[in-house]
C-alpha cells in the first residue's frame, strides 16, 4: 500500500511573502506550484522549484485563476476558451523553470476557485484537460473523484489522480462541506491522521453527519493555509508510516 | 543569397487590438511574438501561434519587461536575476502555445527597452542569454550585431543571429539613431527597400550623416507600428527578391 | 421635456486605443468614464476627461470588477466589502483630474458585469450604493429601474437615474434581452431614434416579441461598442430635438 | 520644540500581509499608506485608514511607481506626464478612503525609487508637485531638503515638510548612504534615538566618515521594513520625549 502527499507551495509575490515551503517540502511527496496568476512571481518560482528539488519533491503546476487580488478563490464567469489559454500559458511558464533545473514536470492541479469550478461544470472541466492533454498528453491531472472533473479528464484520454482531504469535512455525499459549515475542516492533527489512514486502507471516511461515505484516494491533500498544516502533515505522515504504508508520490 | 524578415505580433490585449498581423505574417519569414509581460495575453498568444502557423511564419518568442502600461518600452531597474526569471517565464508561456500547435519553437528575440537594456548592459545580456540557453541551448538569439549583447550570447553558446533594420538610421558609429533625431525612422518605402538590398548584398548602410557603415545582416526587422509597415515589408520583400535574394528564415 | 444622453469613455489602455472619444461626446450630454480597473490608466483618464471638458459633457465615474483581461464583462465572485471598497476607490481616482480640471464629478454609473449583478444582487447593489454615499451622498447614481439596484440606491438615500437603452431589445417583462438572443442589439439607427422618442414621450418600449413595455428614463444610454455608435447617437438626438425635447444632463 | 514621527504603512496586497500596522502606529504621528500602485489594495488603505484613524495618526497618500512585482523600489523610466497622472490617480484613490472615515488628507509622500528620483530629477520633481498642487494646493509634501525636490515643490507653491532618517547613515555631503555601504542602515535603538535627538535639537548628524553635517527635519522618518522597526520607533520616542521634545505632527 501506498500513498502521496501533496500541498501547495510557491505562493510567495515579490516582497510578500506566504506559506513554510521548506518546512511542508520536508513532509510531502509532491507539490503543487502557483504559476504566477493567482500566485507566485518568476523568482517566487524558481526558488520554489529549487527548493522541490532539494527536497526530492515531485513538482506539478498549480494554475488557477487570473485573479491575484482574490488569490484564485473567486469564482470567474471566464469561457472555456479562456479557461484552456490561461491553464495552458501557466503551465508553460512553470516548466520552463522545471526544465532549466533539469526536473521533469510531474502533474497539474488547478487551484481554488477554477479546481471548484471544474467539479462542477463540464465546460471548465474540459478546457482543462484540453490544455493538459495538450501541453503533455502523458502529464497525469490531480482530479476530485466521482466528478465531472474526472470523467472529463479520463474522457480526454489523461491519467488522473483522485485526491482526498483528510483535514476537511465530507457531506453523506462524499462531497467537500463549504468552508463555514461545522466540521467543515479540521484542525486535530490526530484526528487528521486518523482520516487519513481510514481513507489509505478502507477507502472510508467519517462524514460530518457522522455516517460512513467512500472516498478514492491516490494523493492526500495538506493545506498549508491550515495554521496547523506542519503539525497535521507530519501527524499524517508518521501515522500513515506506523502503519506500514509507503509514502510515495504517484 | 538569402536573408530573414522579421517583424512583432500578437501585442493585442483582451479586448484591445493592435497591429496587423494578418497583412505583416503574409511578407516575413519570423515572427516574434508578445509573451504576456509587455503585451499579449493567453488568447492573443493562441491566435497568432495560428496566424503564423497559417502562413508557415517561424515562430519566435518576444519576451519584455513586466511593464504592461509602458508598453515594455521603459527601462526599468530590474537585477539580472529578476531579468533571467521574467524571460524564462515568458519562453516557457510562449512555447507552450507553440507546442500545442505541433510547432517548434524558432528563436528569441527581447523587446523595446529590454533589447535595448541588453545592447548596453553585459549583465542584462548575460541574464537573457542564461535564461535562453537554460530552456533549450540549440534555440537561437536575435541581437544587434558588435555589442555586449551578441558578445555575451555567443560566450554562452549561443547560437546569435544578426539583426538590421532597413527603416531605421544609423549613425557613423553603426549604431541605431536615437528616435526622435532626423533622419532616424525611413517612412518611404523605395528607400527602406534600397537600404535592405544595400546591407544584404553589400554588408554596408548610409548613416545619417551621409557615410557608408558596414552592417551585418542575418534577419532584417520590419515594425509594425510604423504607419508604412506593409507598404515597407512589401517593397523590401519585392526589392530583394527582383535581385535573386532568397526570402527565407535562420 | 427633456432627457440625458449617456455614453461610456475612456476606455483606452496603454497604446492601445479604444473607441471614439472625440466623436461620441460631441452627441451625447453626460459621460461615463473608465477608472482603471475593467479599463483606462492615469494618462488616458487625464485625456478623457479634458475631451470632456471641451465637449461641455458632465463627467461620471465608471466602476468595474479588477478585471482588465476581461474588460470588467466576466462575473466575478467579489465580497460586498470588496465591492464597496473597489467602487470607493476608482470613484476617488477618476475624481482627482475631475477635480485637477476643475471640474465637479456629476455621477456614477457601474460598468459591466458589476453593473448586472447589481441590478441583481440586494448585497452587490447595496455595497455600490454605500460607496458613492460614503464618497458623497449628493452623487447621483445611474441604475436599471425597478430593479433591486434602484431600490437600494434609494433606500441609500441617494438620488436615482433611471436609464433606458434605445438601442437594446427589451423582454416583455421590461428586462433587458440577453445579448445573443434575436433581437437583443438594435443597429439601424432610425429604429433606434424610434425607441427612444416613444421611451421619451410615452414612457414605453416595444419588446422582443411585440408587447408594449413601460420604460422609465431620465438617460439614454449609447454603447459605444456597437458599430453603428455614432450613427445611432446622432439619429437619436436628432430624432428628439426634431420632436422638440431638450437634450441636457440630469 | 516639537518634531513629527512618520512611517509607512498600508503594504499588505490581498491575502499577502506585511508590516505590524498596528503596532507601529501607536509610534508615530503621522503615517504615508501605499495607493494600490507599488503596494495596497482598496480593502488594505480601508483597514489602514481606520487603524490610522483609531490610533490618531495624521494620514497621508504614499505614491509609487506602476510596479507591484518590484514594490516599487525599482527605478522606471517613467514621463514626467506619466508620472503626474499616476501621482494625481494614487492621491484620489487614497484621499476616497480618507473622505469616507471623514478625516482629511494631511501630505503627500512618493514612495521608493519615485522619491530617489524626485530628489535627483528636476522633472520628476515638478511633476510630482504639480500632481499635489493641481489636486489640493494646501496639501503639505514630504521631501528631502536641499534637493531638487524641495525646490520644486516650494516653487510650486506647496508647503514642504523637511525630513530626516534617524536610522540611515549620511555621507559627508548630507546625503543618504547608498544602501549595502557601511553604516548605511543603523540597527542600534539607542543610537537611532541619539540622532534623532541631534537632527532635531542641534540639526546635525554624525556622517558616515564621522564629521559632522547639517540636517533639516520637521518630521523624522521609521522604516517598517527595518527588522528593529518597532524597536527603534520607540526608542526615538521616548528619546525625544525623556528630553522635552514634543512629538506631533506637521
Amino acid at each position: 500500500m501506498r500513498i502521496d502527499l501533496n500541498a501547495d507551495a510557491g505562493e510567495s509575490y515579490g516582497v510578500w511573502s506566504l506559506g513554510q515551503d521548506q518546512a511542508l517540502l520536508a513532509l510531502v511527496t509532491s507539490v503543487n506550484l502557483a504559476c504566477g496568476f493567482h500566485a507566485g512571481d518568476p523568482l517566487t518560482i524558481q526558488r520554489a522549484v529549487r527548493t522541490a528539488k532539494e527536497k526530492g519533491v515531485a513538482v506539478g503546476a498549480h494554475p488557477g485563476f487570473p485573479d491575484r487580488l482574490g488569490f484564485g478563490r473567486r469564482q470567474l464567469d471566464a469561457s472555456p476558451e479562456e479557461i484552456y489559454a490561461d491553464v495552458l500559458y501557466q503551465i508553460g511558464a512553470l516548466s520552463a523553470f522545471v526544465r532549466a533545473e533539469e526536473l521533469t514536470l510531474h502533474h497539474v492541479k488547478p487551484h481554488g476557485a477554477l479546481y471548484i469550478q471544474a467539479t462542477r461544470l463540464k465546460e471548465t472541466a474540459r478546457a482543462i484537460a484540453s490544455a493538459v492533454k495538450d501541453f503533455d498528453p502523458t502529464l497525469p491531472l490531480v482530479v476530485l473523484p466521482n466528478t465531472v472533473f474526472e470523467h472529463e479528464a479520463q474522457s480526454a484520454g489523461l491519467r488522473t489522480i483522485a485526491e482526498a482531504f483528510p483535514e476537511r469535512g465530507y457531506t453523506r455525499e462524499g462531497l467537500l462541506a463549504s468552508r463555514g459549515t461545522e466540521g467543515a475542516v479540521i484542525h486535530d492533527p490526530r484526528l487528521a491522521a486518523q482520516r487519513a489512514l481510514q481513507m489509505v486502507t478502507k477507502g472510508l471516511v467519517e462524514s460530518v453527519d457522522g455516517s460512513l461515505v467512500a472516498v478514492r484516494a491516490d494523493t492526500l491533500c495538506i493545506h498549508g493555509d491550515n495554521p496547523a498544516a506542519l503539525a497535521i502533515a507530519g501527524a499524517v505522515r508518521e501515522g500513515l508510516e506506523a502503519s506500514g504504508i509507503e509514502i510515495r508520490t504517484f
